[in-house]
Order: structure tokens, then C-alpha cells, then sequence
């Protein structure tokens, strides 16, 4: 099951999400904007494909459009909703919240809003985390601080657990703001809940600083973290060129996809080489990373800034040996401090000197508050979460396509993992503005 | 002809750009993704619309995709480009030159590339503006910096003289980038040009901070002024709250249409008002602004704050008796020095103490440089410009549109001014989070 | 009565505070560095001076060192201290606020501390302003925003009702946040209690953002608005080198003193002419603004930055009525406005083609919060008017010179304004950095 | 030899800085601000202690004041000087290089400028390392960033081959940019240059991110670096925030001193403990850094935010052997990574749930460019660095204090280290701020 194969075998999958029950209620939304049933918004965009595939009946990826509806399933006067923020950081979070909040409270008149804390936790009585009670006076300010103010935890929780602290509480509305474990989480949990008979939405906003969802376009907090890596990439940048042979080495977010890493060189072209999980790498030889600093070096340039995902040239790791802390415990591979150690190493053997200054800056992107358009996708994410929840989606997270919102089904979101594609236009741009290509042997070295 | 139509009527208008000639030479572009001829992406997505247009053999909107092709047009060897900015300046100016400079030089090898200075002004010999000689040093590091190394002017110059000067330097690749009145200028150049047999390609980079053209998507520099907005929005807080019935009025640009100041209030969610071009508005009586400031005040809120977008309210202005500066001019009436005064005068009249605080940040907005993605959006149009000058397109402007991006016409894209739609999701969106609705009186007021 | 009467004859004034009474009480204060009786702070530095006054048995100008004592006046058990803040906004006001309840608080064990809201008019029942009750809880992140949570105001009100309010309330220390006028209202207040034999601790804290007080050193947050200035300054160069004959003109702070624009042409050296109250000018003549525009383009330069004192030039501003503000200052017309309009008339009467770009960036400039080293300059203003207060010290206000801090009598940190001294080392400075004596004809035409 | 001594027992140390001869060329400055020969300015400040030493006939410390002279004595016309930067990087080297090119070039009209490259490394041949020729148009921008443009390195080089190299290439004006190692070199160099009848002027600027000069003041840079410091520190006090006892622990620089630490923590006061090199601390125990964290959330607390200079608890790290850099200066093991494992182990021992979130940022903070009053700090150091040496000064630094700036022998500058008193008034401060004799349980533990 690939992202691949659902746009090939459209047929094989479903593109609507859960529906709890019939809206029968009417909404207080007071909008000229209502979606209508059936409104759906494609995925495919080429006019041949699109054109092709509708003449000979056969299906076209798509969702349904997400937004506010004349009629709703919950009833906002008994509605209990609660929303949990899971995993790291990642800017943004408080904006969401609050954007859950506001929507709620002003647009729908439910009255009673949980805030459960330190993720999945939360819902765990033996933790013993009470929940916030959330209100628009709680949530004023918070979308101008970074992380969250429910506060997050990683890994998951039992399923049954959760289920019947919802139950227990009486909560028909879950917002589950997080990223792939998460929303398998929520699925798992929407699908216990169903077992249950629980008439429970669970509506995902996509958190993934990574930009790895499937079907959901730009994730929040991704601009937002490209911002601030700027400055980071700026520094390296001028320490490079402060020491003879400078390398300026930063690590940015991305455990399995280099988006962060591909963007934050392209908006930032000062970067010299990008280093990502999806395009293997080696160090030594023709092609290795080491061979092109030295090419670098030797068309007269004095200085080099190379930017890493985490989760870039993991095989490389695999082979080292590796260190045990003071307990035995193996301590975890870190690529960039292998490359930083490989580079000086490399040098020293050659008797050349090198200064490698490292830097790995990931707590300090995360944790900044959106701004701008980020903020506003946040928002919007937000309100379009509630109409879902609303309205009895279940199951659902909601996705983005050129300004359009969507309700998409977790199961599709979560398909895969969605990667750079090293055959695409983006990581072309990224080659082309690093001119790594020459560095790296590939292509003739014309220098810059 | 309008937007509407061209959706509505899309058999009356012509979709497709100006192409010079054959294209015969062999690229030397080295890249996995070459655009093939007839891939076109669609401006509609909605399932239902597209397929009853497709299956009655209707046209479907839709634009060739940008990109680098096999063949092109002009011959690099003897390729001499020009590049102009025009219009007042705009986060990014900087980093789309670097980028037309950078992929002419280092993917086709083009090395004749000259700046023309201070706008269409550097091309008409009696104003004595030398062009400046662009390579890949010289833009090395004005990405960094707001405004334009080539600088910038207003307004229009004769067309004639401007065909006769790229004539004479035989620039056969021109690059327009600008707004709304530029890209009519390089609409009439291309035309020209036709009519004296020149085979000149003129391409378009969008060029507005209002992001007010049509079927280009979001224009460059529009996000990270909606972000520079943000710090003088908190100012405007600040100084509200710091005085007893403090106002923070902020003016943004928005000439016909409120992109930036609707976009920023969303982003920036302490803006408890929001005054746009296309939403007019009164001062006095019922739904008025006044009024509204007395209703926010009466249920306890010490302070306001004002979003207004410099072209809002002009007809309130109109009946205004206008002074004169000393030598007899009527003095233009700025509608935010308009509204302090009459909210100032409006609440002395009553006894009623008020402090008006008065942003006017557009210099300041507009002159920073692009950062994060939008310094993507800015080469990555710049890229594509690029391919679709040396393929020969020609009286084109290059639109994006869901990470696609399209080679516009000109007379498409300046068909009219995209405005904020008043019954759209944006402006509801707007509403709720400012929820000026209940202030004005539309709405029960419920506070916040 | 000036300054420098005051360093010549030191003898004819008092250097030493009021004190209330004997201190008594044994200090709740756990430190290893309590203030000594008698310990004073030289306020001249200049060896040979300072030598010979001694040696002739004169008095040297210098005042009592701020800090923490053994003894203590004030009962901390039935200590009610009231904080107010007056004037315009300034960077820090909450950094003082918090700074002043947390040594209050926490050193002292004060549990009764009032915040006065918008300024003396919070004294006065008639406005019905009630008092904030400060604690360390409502204080905790005030810090990170800019403004005054208290609210502020301009403007005098009746020292009688502010004397009977404090009566009526119980108030033993008072701590005003202000400047010049806001410190002679302080200084009435304490006379006026004294009158009334109510032992009231009235110490201020020095807001001038003009810098403009004497004997108080740095004054907070003057720091941070040099910082916010930088990127007003960049704008305004950005902007003047976009446009043929672009002319940046910025208008800063000072009514009658040019530090903050003084120092923002030192920290950002794009300035070429920088225009304060204490240096007059000309328009027009050999020396004239408008003539050292035209020397500077003259010598091929294409642009200009200007930088103006708000309070620059106001002789040349003629034929207007002034009015006043709340504060009873004089309004000063602006001088910024006036020279965007003569210097686009001279050019324009010349047919020389200019374009003037101005920027009044002041509400924008002070509501940003103190940050760093300006952080720690309120925090420790803070906590010295606490140790003073609890002392049992009046009249008062903390000063600081070379990280030692003092306790300045009110008499005579009004005595003057403080003024940019236009024949001493800052001045001559900025002369320097701007090279605006050779475009004004005071000195041969270098250029730069 | 100790900061102290010299106080105590100022008789013993010489405060007058080299004089390379007679001063007989007119200068070529223009200014009402000449310094006389004989202006000096106290050291001590303290009026009793003053009045007793003067009274008494004995010396009292101080140095000669900076500025321009009437007479100086290197002729401008065949001046040849040198600029030199050292060490790690700093906020501001390039505004000091600014400052002094613009200086010698505008004030003094000296025309050969030369900027040695990579520190001390630039004299010695063998690196082949070409001086840049430096002017004001190639340092015109260079203010804005970080950095240095001539590159800087660790480590000392020999001597006699910089003099070398000073005699071959007839400098007689030696700008040294560095911190306590390079003025010890600088020192070297000056007294070798004596010996060999060089009449060459050393002076040096002093750089010292960590504030640790004796003398000085405030050193240039520092300013910078507390400011960015602050979001580093907001970073780790969201992430600390975001789970459940979460700690975000910062290692900010300073070797030997915990200046910046303790700047960094009244600056931001969120931060709950400060570890300095100067105040020793234990992990275990009753005062111990754990069971300070234990104290902490024994009372509810859920996170904590921690700050640790580079240098502090070195005694704590044992078993390990200690490295050099390249400057000789013993390698410091990582406490922060220290402090990290131990608190995570002490911890996980408990089976209680910490999550440690470590921040290093130090080569973020130090690669910002100088601003605001900082900037205007590296200016008027620049520029007395200048006029010390146009008048023969040698083997002399440029100091500051209460905005007078001095010439300070490099003997006495670097005589000891300057460290944090932990007896004094900022610390104080610091563990007032941080309430940490709390934690630590130096007090009773009244919380916050």
C-alpha cells in the first residue's frame, strides 16, 4: 500500500471518511459558506489524466470538501470535546488549540472543552494528569508562545484505556493534533470506540513538522521551522567562512523524509551540500561526501556549509562501531556528529586543516510559535477540524490542497510515509541551487 | 471580462501563451524532468464541475505547465536577457533577480545578462541610467536584502522607445517583473515587439504585494509581508492597551483589494476590526465604525484594535471638504489619518476620553527581504521563468497554482484585479476571528 | 539652575535623599552585600580634578550607592506599596513592574502591592480606575511583552487628591515609573506628604526613552530603542536605493534632546545626516539641508538616508499655532512631514526627480519589550528603588554610572533636561559617521 | 599579580601604556574634542576611598584617556597598517574593522590598510595566506554580518616571525583584535618589535565574548550575545514546558567566568538554576544540582530550566583525559552533556520520568552581527584604537568605563582573568532571579 499505488488504483480505496450518523440538527454556524453534500475536490490535476480517466467512468482520487454544514450530528448544548497535542514540538500547536477553542466556543456554543495533557498520557488515569478546562480567556494569548500548553509525551497508550476514559468522561468530540503514530492512534481509537458503540468523532490535525502525511499538503509548523532555520544556516554560514576550511554542518529535523532539509537550502542558498534519507550517500570514493568538500576546496573555495536530515545516511552508522554509556546502553548514532568526526578525521589523515563547527539546532526550531501564513494555516486547520467534528466525521483528519480543505480518511493519510522524490522538481531545485552534482562528481565541476 | 467569466465562459478566452517559434535546439538543462508538450494543469477542482464539463466536451480551465523542456527556442550562446523591476518595492525582488541570473548562467550558459535600472526608465536613453552587468558574483548575496539592486519607478514609459532600445542592444529575452501596470507595459512590449518581426521573449514575474493578479496564486513577497506585518499589529496592541480606551490603527497596503490586511488579521488574532476595499463601511449610524467602537467599549473592553487597508472607505473620503498644501495641491486624503481624526473628534464630541495610536507601516513592510518559503517561491518562479523564456514562450507570466506552476497569458492574468470575495471563505473567516460582525451590529453581540 | 552649575558649584547643592526616619527594623534580606552608611559614588571621574578639589577641601559632587541595608524603615508586615507608570510608552515598563513586586515579594515579604492603572489619573476616583493587586503570579510573564499592563497616561493631576488617595489607602511607598514631568509630579507628591506628616516612601523610577535626565546614566529602555531603530533605518536605506534620487527619511524620538537619534546613526551606518534639536539647521544657503542633498548627489551618490530628532528644527517650522498635550508638553509640529514636503518642492522646482520615502516609526519603536542587557538595567533599576523605598528614602530617584547605582535626589535629576552636547565626543561621532559636515560645506567634499 | 592587588597596592603597577617617541606631526583630525596629555580618569569611584588615598599622597589607579591628539606621530602619508582578528568569533569584529578602516582612511587620510588573514596565521609565510587590501568601499556593508571577513584561528604563531613579517612589509601600525591570549601575543610582539628598533604601534581592541578582561569594562560583543541568548533560553523553557518534568538545560559560553551565564539568567527570568565555573557545585547531596531539582518538583513544579557555563563543575568530570585547542587553552569536557546523562540516570534510577531537552548553542550566539548600542560600542573602540595609535601608543588596549574610554597597558588587562564575584552584587542577583539557595537548599524553600 503506497501513495503511488493510490493514485494508479484509485478503485481499490475509500476516499470518504466515517460518518457517525445523520446530521439532523441545525447548526448555529451563521456563514454564507455552508458545504453542500457531494462537494469533493480533486487530487489529480493534469487535464489529460483527469480528462482520460472521467471519459472511460473510471474513479478520480478525491475528498470531500471540509467546512462548516446546515446540519450537524453533535448537538452543541451536550457536546464534550477534548484535545490532546502528541509527540515533539512543533510550531504552531497553541494556534491550533486555540483556533479548536475559539470555534467551539463562539461559532457553536459548546460550553465544555478539555485540554488533556502530556499527550495520550492524558488519558491514562495512573499518570495522574488532570485535564485543563479550556475557554477562550484560557487560550487568549497562547498562540503567540511556542510548544503547547497541554503539554505532549511521545508513544502510545492502550487503546481500551483511552476508549473508556473518554467514555467515562462522556467525551463525543477528540481532537488528536499529531503526526503518523498519533493518528494511528486515533484511528485505533476511533475503530475502538466504534466496537463500543460510541458515537465518538475523532478528527486528526495533521502534526508533522516533517512534512511526511500523505493527502494533506502542507503540513502547520513546516514554514515555520524553514524560517527559523534560516538563521541557524546563516550562522554556519559565517563560521564556515570565519576559519581557513571552514565547514559549517547543520542537522535539521527528518527522521525518514528530507523536506525541512531540501527547503531550508533552497531558501537559504548559501548551502553547499544536502544530505537526505531518501538519496543514499557514501563518504569516501568518486562519489562520497569527503571527495567533493576536497573538490570544493580545490577550485579555490575556502569554505563549505553542508546541511543533514537526522535520518540521512543511516546505513552509513550501521557499520560503525558504536559507544555504550556508563549503564551499557548503546548510544544512539547521531549523523551528524559522525560526519563531523569522519570530515576532521579525513583532513587530519591528510594533514590539511579543517575547522568543522556543528550545529544541531532542532529544539530551537520546533519550539518557535507560528507567524504569518502559518498562522493562519493553523487557524484554518482548526475550524475546518471542528465543522468535521461536528458534522459527525470520524476517522478523519484534515487535509489542504490549493486553498481548499478537505476530510481525509486516516487510513489514506497515514498510507506511507510521504518522501522527497529524488527524481522530482523539488530535490532537482535543491541540486541545482547546492550545485552538489559538480561537487559530487556527478556532473562536470564548473565551480560558482 | 472578468475572472468569473473567463471560469463560467472558458470557450471565449484563449489559455495558451505566445510561442516565438519552433523550438529546435537541443537544451543543455541536465534534469529527470522535462516538461512534455501538451501537460496542462487544471484551474478547477471540483469533481463535479470538471466532470460534467468533460463529459459534455466542454473546455476545462487549465494552463501549460512551466518547466525546463528538451528543446528550445533561443540559442544560449547568443542569448542577451535583460531584466527590469518596476513598481514599488516588494519582499523578494531581490532573490527572483538572483534567481533569472543563476539558472540562465549555470543551466544554459546564457553569460550576456544585463540589470536595467530603476524600471522601465532604463530603457529610454535620455533618463542616462547605465545597465548594470548581472553574473553570478554580482547577485551572490542580494538575496539577503530587501528592495531591488536595479531599483525601481513607477509608471509607464513609450513602448516604442523601449522595443527600439532592446532592439538596438539585441536583448532577445526580457524579464518584466511587476504588477498589474507592468504586466500591461510587457504585454504592449511583446505586441511591438511582434510587429517589428522581433523575435523577443517577454516573460512576467509577478510582482504584487497585494497579490491581486489572476490565476497566478499566491504572489511573491505576500507572505513574508503578511508576516512583517505581525510586529507592527502587536505594536498597535501594545499601545491600546497601554492608554485608557486606547485605539491601535494600523494601515497595510491594499490599494482595490485586501489581501494583506484580511490575511493579517488572521494571522495576528488581537485585530478586532478589519476595514477592506471590497466591504464598504459607514462611520456613523447603526453598522458604523463609530458605533461599532462604542459597543466593544460598552461591554467593558478598554482597547481596540484596527486593521485598514489603504484602500477601504475611499468613498467616505470623497465627501470630505480636502485641504490644500501650500502651493495649492490638493492633498490626497489617507483613509487612516481620515479615521483617527474622526474617531479623535466622534468620542470629544461625547466628552468621552480616547487615544488614537496611528501605524503606517507600508515602507517598512515592504521593504524586507524574502525569507523561508516565500524565498523559495521567489526562485522557484524565477526558475521557471527562466525555462519558459529559452523555450521561446512569450507574453507570459508564470502562476503556481497547488505546486504546480503555469505559463500564464498576460491578458489572462491582468483581466482584472483578484479582490477579497465578501461572501468567501476568507472574509467569513476574517469575521469570525475579529468578530467585528457583533460589533457593527450585524450580529447579537455575544463579546469575547 | 543647570547641570553644569552643578558640577561647578557643587557646594550650593544638596547631593543627599530625604529619609523618612530612623531605620530600625532588622532586614528580612539575606545578602553579603549590604550598603554601608556613608558609601558614596564619585559622579566626576577625572583624576586630576577630582585631586584637586580634595586636596582644597571642596566638595565633590556624589551621591549615596543604592543597594540593601541592615536596617530598614518601613515595616514589611504592614508595607502597602502602590506602583504607577506615566508618559508614553517606553521599552521595559513590565520588566521594571515585575521587578519591583518580585523584590517586594520575595526579599521582603511584602504582601500588599497595588498597581495603579493609567497613570495619576488611577489616584484620582472621579476616572473609577480600579487598582490591579500585583503578585508574583500576575507578573510572572509580563516581562515578554511590551507596554505597561498598568496602563499609562499623560498629564498632570491634582497632587492633593493623589496625596489623599494614598492617605486614604494606606500607601507607605509609592514608585513611580516616569520621566521629567512625571518626577516633579513625584517630587510634589513627597512635599506634599511631608506637609501632611505621612511618612510615604516616594521613589521614581527613570522612563525616559529620550535619555534625557540628569545624574541617572542610561535610563531603561533606551537601549532597546536604539535596537528597534535598526531595522526602521534599513528600511528607509532600502527604500532610498530603490528609486533614482531615493531620499529615506526617518524621524525618531527626542523632543529636545537628539541621544536616540544620535546613537541610531552610530549603530547603523548607513546614515548620511543626522538632525537633532540642540544643532539648528538651515534649509536652504550654503549650509542648508536642501544644499547638502544636492552636494551629495553631486558626487554620483544616488540616494540618501536622513535621520530626525522629532524635536529637530522647530524654528524653522513657522505661521502654526502649537498646541499641547494631556501632559501639558508642547506639541511639537512635525519637523519630519515639513522636510519630506520642502525637499520634494526644491527638487521638484528644480525639475530634478526625487522621491522621498518617510518613516514616524515612534509607537512602533517604544512598545517593543526590554530585552538583554536592558532587561537587566530595569530588573535592577527595580530592585534598588525597592531597597531605597524600604530604607525609607523619598524624594528619589535610582540612578546609575559605570554598574554602580545611586540614589539620586528628584531636585536634582530635573534640575535640566539632559542635551546632546554638540562640541563633545558622541556628536562629533556621528559628525563623523554621516560625514554630513562635508555635504553641509563645513568641511571640504571627500565623499565617500 | 591579581585584579585585587593592583587596587590594593596600586603603587606597585605602572598604568601608563608605551610611547613609541616624541609626538610632532600635526594631525590631520578635525575636532573640538582634542585629549590633553595628563587627562586621566579614575578606577575607583568609591569618594571615601578616594579622598583617604589623595589625602594620604598615595596613588590612586587610573589610566590615560583615549581620543585624538594634536600632535601624533606616525605620519599619515607613509603609515602602513595592519588589522588582525584572533580567537573564536564575536559579535562585532566586522563593525571594529569597520570602524577602523573608516577612521584611519576618513580621518587620518592613511591609504595602505592591509587585513591579515586567519589570525596570527596571516604573518607566517608558509600558510600562504594573502592579506586582503582593505578601504571604505570593501568594508562598506560588512557591518551587517556576523562574523569576521578576515577570517580568524586559535593559537599562538612565533614571534620573531611575526615581527618578521611586520618589518619586511614596513607596518608600523598593528591592530590586534582578540581576547586575553592574543593581547598576551600582542604583548610579545610589541616588546620583540622594541628590541629590534621597530617603531611599531600594537594596540588592540579587546574581544572577549565572555567579558573576562580586567579593565576594559564592557567588552564589545557581549551585549550582543546576552540578547541572543534570550531566544535560546525561551526555546528551552517551551520545550521544558512541553512534557511532564520536563528540564531544558542551556550551555552557554564561558571558560573561566560565567558572565554571559549570569547576564543570560537576570536578563531572562524564566531560568530556575545558574551554574558558573566560579561557584562550585555538587550533584548528590543536600545542596546538590538533583536534589535541587527534586526540591523543585517536590512543590508542584513541572518543569525546570536550567543554565550551565561551559566551565562550571569541571571538577565534577573525572577519569577523562583532557585536551588542547589550538590555542593551547585546555579543552573543556562537555558539562552539559555531563549534567544531561546524570540528571536522565539519577532520574530513571527513581523510575521517575524526566525528559532532558539540551541546547548548545553557542556558535548561534556568538555569529550574530552586532547591534544597537553595541555596534556603537565596536565603533568608538575602533576609533580610539585608532587615535592610541596614530600617537605612538603601544603595547596598550582600549578600555571603557562610564563612557570614557582609556588607554590600558595590555599587562594589566591581562594580568588575571575577570570572573564573576560571588560575594558581589550580580551574582546576587542571579540567585535572587533564579530563587535557586532554594532549590539548592542554601534557604528555606518557600517556592515561587
Amino acid at each position: 500500500m503506497t501513495i503511488k499505488d493510490v493514485f494508479e488504483n484509485p478503485d481499490k480505496y475509500d476516499f470518504d471518511v466515517d460518518q457517525l450518523g445523520e446530521c439532523v440538527i441545525d447548526t448555529p454556524v451563521k456563514t454564507a459558506n455552508f458545504i453542500q453534500d457531494g462537494e469533493r475536490t480533486l487530487m489529480v490535476h493534469d487535464l489529460e489524466h483527469v480528462t482520460a480517466a472521467i471519459k472511460a467512468g473510471r474513479k478520480v482520487p478525491s475528498f470531500e470538501e471540509a467546512g462548516p454544514r446546515r446540519k450537524i450530528f453533535h448537538d452543541p448544548a451536550w457536546t464534550r470535546a477534548a484535545v490532546v497535542t502528541c509527540g515533539g514540538l512543533c510550531p504552531g500547536l497553541n494556534a491550533v488549540i486555540k483556533g479548536i477553542v475559539q470555534c467551539l466556543w463562539y461559532e457553536y456554543g459548546v460550553r465544555h472543552i478539555f485540554g488533556v495533557r502530556y499527550g495520550l498520557e492524558g488519558f491514562i488515569p495512573s499518570y495522574g494528569h488532570e485535564p485543563l478546562i479550556l475557554n477562550p480567556d484560557v487560550v487568549e494569548d497562547i498562540h503567540q508562545e511556542g510548544g503547547t500548553i497541554l503539554g505532549s509525551s511521545r508513544g502510545g497508550q492502550d487503546t481500551r484505556q483511552i476508549v473508556n476514559t473518554l467514555a467515562r468522561l462522556n467525551i463525543n468530540i477528540l481532537f488528536c493534533i499529531g503526526g503518523d503514530g498519533t493518528l494511528r492512534a486515533a484511528h485505533d481509537i476511533a475503530e475502538e470506540a466504534k466496537r463500543n458503540k460510541l458515537r465518538i468523532s475523532v478528527i486528526g490535525v495533521p502534526k508533522t513538522i516533517d512534512n511526511d502525511l500523505a493527502f494533506i499538503g502542507r503540513s502547520f509548523g513546516f514554514e515555520s521551522a524553514v524560517y527559523a532555520s534560516g538563521s541557524i544556516i546563516t550562522a554556519a554560514h559565517v563560521e564556515a567562512k570565519g576559519a581557513p576550511h571552514g565547514i559549517g554542518l547543520v542537522k535539521l529535523m527528518g527522521r525518514d523524509s528530507g523536506f525541512i532539509a531540501a527547503y531550508s537550502c533552497l531558501a537559504n542558498s548559501v548551502v553547499n551540500m544536502c544530505l537526505i534519507p531518501e538519496e543514499p550517500f557514501e563518504l569516501e570514493g568518486e562519489h562520497g561526501v569527503l571527495t567533493a568538500l576536497e573538490r570544493r576546496f580545490s577550485i579555490g573555495k575556502t569554505h563549505a556549509v553542508i546541511v543533514v536530515a537526522e535520518g540521512a545516511g543511516q546505513d552509513l552508522i550501521k557499520g560503525e562501531e558504536q559507544k555504550r554509556d556508563a549503564s551499557g546502553n548503546l548510544l544512539k548514532k547521531d549523523i551528524g556528529e559522525f560526519l563531523k568526526e569522519k570530515i576532521e578525521r579525513h583532513f587530519a589523515d591528510k594533514k590539511e586543516n579543517v575547522s568543522v563547527k556543528y550545529f544541531d539546532p532542532s529544539y530551537s526550531i520546533r519550539s518557535v510559535p507560528a507567524r504569518g501564513t502559518d498562522a493562519i494555516l493553523c487557524y484554518t486547520l482548526a475550524k475546518n477540524a471542528v465543522h468535521a467534528a461536528m458534522a459527525g466525521r470520524s476517522d478523519c483528519v484534515i487535509g489542504q490542497c490549493a486553498s481548499v480543505y478537505m476530510n481525509v480518511p486516516i487510513a489514506l493519510a497515514t498510507i506511507e510515509r510521504q518522501k522527497v522524490d529524488v527524481n522530482g522538481m523539488l530535490w532537482q531545485s535543491v541540486v541545482d541551487a547546492t550545485r552538489q552534482g559538480e561537487y559530487m562528481g556527478y556532473e562536470p565541476l564548473v565551480g560558482r
